[in-house]
């Protein structure tokens, strides 16, 4: 947060800039720069906008708060070669625009491992399964089958008449918008506390909230957005490894992308810049940073809404405009990985996938190298189980989430060589994390803002997108409607 | 917003000066004063803390964004004698605090006019009930008071058992608070469409949102703080005039208090200095507004939570303390104001107060001065109305809100020698009114560190109190308090 002027340099090309990289040399000479588009926010969204503004053969210039890009998607270096991923990691299927970057990029993707039983751990301990039922990586017991089965398939169903371009506009979207997740399904299936524990740790994972803070009408726009123009969204594609949205990784990690744009993109990315107030004229958009003005004909905001909320405005925003980016509070995610010399679950024939009832850590991925040259298994600590864990000493919440990982994988989970703990929520240029969190209303009364540009603003970030809202995809997509939005207005 | 310097400069002391007072000149030289306690924001938490800081014979230095005081509370002049309020006006039984301060500042109060009937409007019409039977204000009418009588009689019954300090710890907290109050509206009573109509009326009002916006738990702690140290809320304190909230005014209107407290702070006081910094370190705490830095040995933010998170901290706000700001939104408010020569309804033996299942305007007030030398009909618009009418063409919005005014009470009301709008919604310094609107997970989660000082910084504003949360007397009682925490730790 230490001021630091806007300069120019390229990025650190690989994994290991995933790290915090060199402070940029302070200046104490007020700089000035100009560009066709100024873009607010170096993860995939604004470097894909910016992307699409060079290629037009405009000038853009990227403003990026931290000393690296990504956003929300982290490569750790474990040492020279190896890394883990903090943040967004995965794709899969009709995920096709970050896929289509990170091919353009020369980025390969591998496949998630999934081989072998997956673990379903609640009142009657540990039960294995097998991860290629119809349910996906759903667990399967007969306690909570029925009820996974019938809300997974309602669900669904509802969300087929979800516009994903204005939900507020779907037939029952006034019923679906006052209640929440939680209050439909203790009102639509047994609510047996087993399964109502379920729905709670695949909300912590993929929302990082309870399902109590989830409108339903969000829920079904999300599950809507879990797909293509070609193809419809399902529930099952957000929570499933094999055919959803877990099913691939990227070599290198996933902000190899990012590093890579940015690399492209050369001295168009000024890192430490964090932007704090735009201006708008009738002849141009003043961004300011650290003291320093910045002029674009047109701005895009690729950053989380309850971040774009504490930037200045002049002229302010309008009324609803702010009071959108009050409601969109982002989730509360923290990533656990614990490091093994190998994984040793595999041998036993565990694909290192679990879905737990009790936390801190509730949902497992092995998210080892593509090489299985060490064992990584990664947990979510989402929702209730982070804003408790987050205030506890580590060494408790180390000692709770190895033991987790011990139910569900044996005792040699205990041992680990290292432990990475990562908290999107202290980060302050996060403040969260998988995406925003919007409990009833929001959609109703603020949806219609989301993306409406103001002036010579425009929005991106994944929290826009219709398709893929809250993945790296989205965030992609997002970033390419809004460098349209702004060339078609040069 | 234009920068200014932090500067030393009386307040003008009376109605007039609740209009915008002069810009202070601009300064480019930076300057620095120190003080034992800076307080951040002149509302009237901001000002009580002030002043019990300066009467225990400490230093404090209250740094406001605005060119007035008395934040929410606010007093626009008509002429030369006579004004309007466009903020909180009201006050009422068990108000001890706002109370107190008043006459310490010389402030009497008089009765709000409630004489004659009131107006019910919904889909039989214009309907007129005395004001004075069981149910107080709420409408009298065979279709909706079988509901009003039972949802209030039972609200009441459950805020009971909710701590007003730590409402998470209420036996029925989990349950209450993973609905919303729609859903148990729903649930426990005919659920009637005109019914629910009402309940809109009112939390439109009452919270500036929807009852499908409001956790149960939340509402249940709303209505226990609708009280004191020796009387249990209720929710009619909430709704009720005679005996209830809306009871009595201020002579010269609420804001005067606010301008007087402002008064004898004197120098203390610096009107447009925006704080967008605090830095604390092991000695101090640094507060930067406009370039300017301020020192103190503790820090009382006294403005709403969701502005609370738009400052930069250094170290950076814990994440649970960060994370709650994302999800205290304020409620979005407008008020509707027609002056009409005199208070025409007056004659009719109306009271001036109706309530509508119509908007935009469905609650109002005769809000005339005390001689009734002016008529002028107060009405709120809230919640969705707001929302949907803030973007409506200024014309539009008054056709209709007059619309509303003369169903209610008569075709006279469609000649107003003027009418005043004021959407809270818009004021930067503000982005809502009246409080903050809690949805459902948020006391249980976050709730917890409301009030927790963060190193030297204490928390208020009215959001913060225990008792007449969203209030005047909140926001009193909260710099009372966080004074006394700042003092203590000197």
């Amino acid at each position: 947060m230490k001021t630091s002027g806007i300069t120019r340099r390229g990025l650190i090309r690989g994994a290991a800039a995933g790290a915090a990289i060199t402070a940029l040399p302070k200046s104490t000479q007020a700089a000035t720069l100009t560009a066709d588009v100024i873009v607010v926010g170096a993860g995939l969204a604004g470097l894909t906008a910016a992307r699409a503004i060079a290629a037009a053969g405009r000038s853009v210039l990227v403003l990026e708060a931290r000393t690296r890009v990504g956003g929300r998607v982290l490569n750790h270096p474990l040492d020279l070669t190896r890394y883990t991923e903090l943040g967004g990691m995965f794709t899969g299927p009709t995920q096709d625009r970050i896929q289509a970057l990170a091919q353009a990029m020369g980025v390969d993707t591998f496949p998630t491992y999934n081989t072998g039983n997956n673990v379903f751990y609640g009142p009657r301990g540990r039960e294995e399964y097998a991860n290629n039922t119809p349910l996906g990586t759903a667990p399967v017991d007969p306690v909570v089958d029925p009820d996974i089965i019938l809300a997974v398939s309602e669900l669904d169903n509802m969300s087929t008449s979800v516009p994903v371009d204005a939900p507020w506009t779907a037939s029952s979207a006034d019923d679906w918008d006052r209640q929440t997740l939680d209050a439909w399904l203790r009102a639509n299936t047994s609510g047996n506390s087993e399964f109502l524990a379920v729905t709670s740790a695949a909300t912590e994972a993929i929302f990082g909230c309870e399902p109590r803070e989830l409108s339903l009408l969000y829920t079904l726009f999300y599950i809507a957005a879990s797909g293509n123009e070609q193809n419809v969204g399902t529930f099952e594609r957000n929570f499933n490894t094999a055919g959803g949205a877990q099913e691939s990784r990227f070599v290198g990690g996933a902000q190899t992308i990012a590093l890579r744009v940015a690399d492209q993109l050369g001295t168009r990315v000024s890192l430490n810049t964090p932007v704090t107030r735009i201006e708008q004229s009738f002849t141009r958009a003043t961004v300011y940073s650290n003291g320093h003005r910045c002029y674009a004909q047109r701005v895009i905001v690729a950053i989380p809404p309850t971040l774009a909320g504490r930037i200045q405005y002049d002229p302010p925003l309008p009324p609803l405009r702010d009071q959108l980016t009050q409601r969109m509070p982002q989730g509360s995610l923290m990533k656990f990985e614990a490091i093994y010399d190998t994984p040793f679950w595999r041998s036993q024939g565990l694909s290192g996938q679990a879905v737990s009832e009790n936390g801190p850590v509730k949902v497992t991925f092995d998210t080892s190298p593509a090489d299985g040259s060490l064992g990584i298994m990664m947990g979510f600590i989402g929702g209730h189980e982070a804003r408790y864990w987050e205030n506890q000493p580590e060494a408790d919440r180390r000692a709770a989430a190895l033991g987790n990982l011990a139910a569900y994988f044996g005792n040699q989970a205990l041992s680990p060589r290292d432990v990475v703990e990562f908290n999107w929520s202290a980060e302050v240029w996060n403040r969260g994390c998988p995406v925003a969190v919007l409990g009833p209303g929001t959609l109703t009364d603020f949806g219609a803002v989301l993306r409406t540009p103001v002036g010579r603003i425009h929005w991106a970030g994944t929290e826009t997108s219709t398709f893929w809202n809250g993945y790296m995809d989205g965030a992609v997509r997002s970033g390419e409607r809004a460098a349209q939005e702004a060339l078609a207005a040069l």
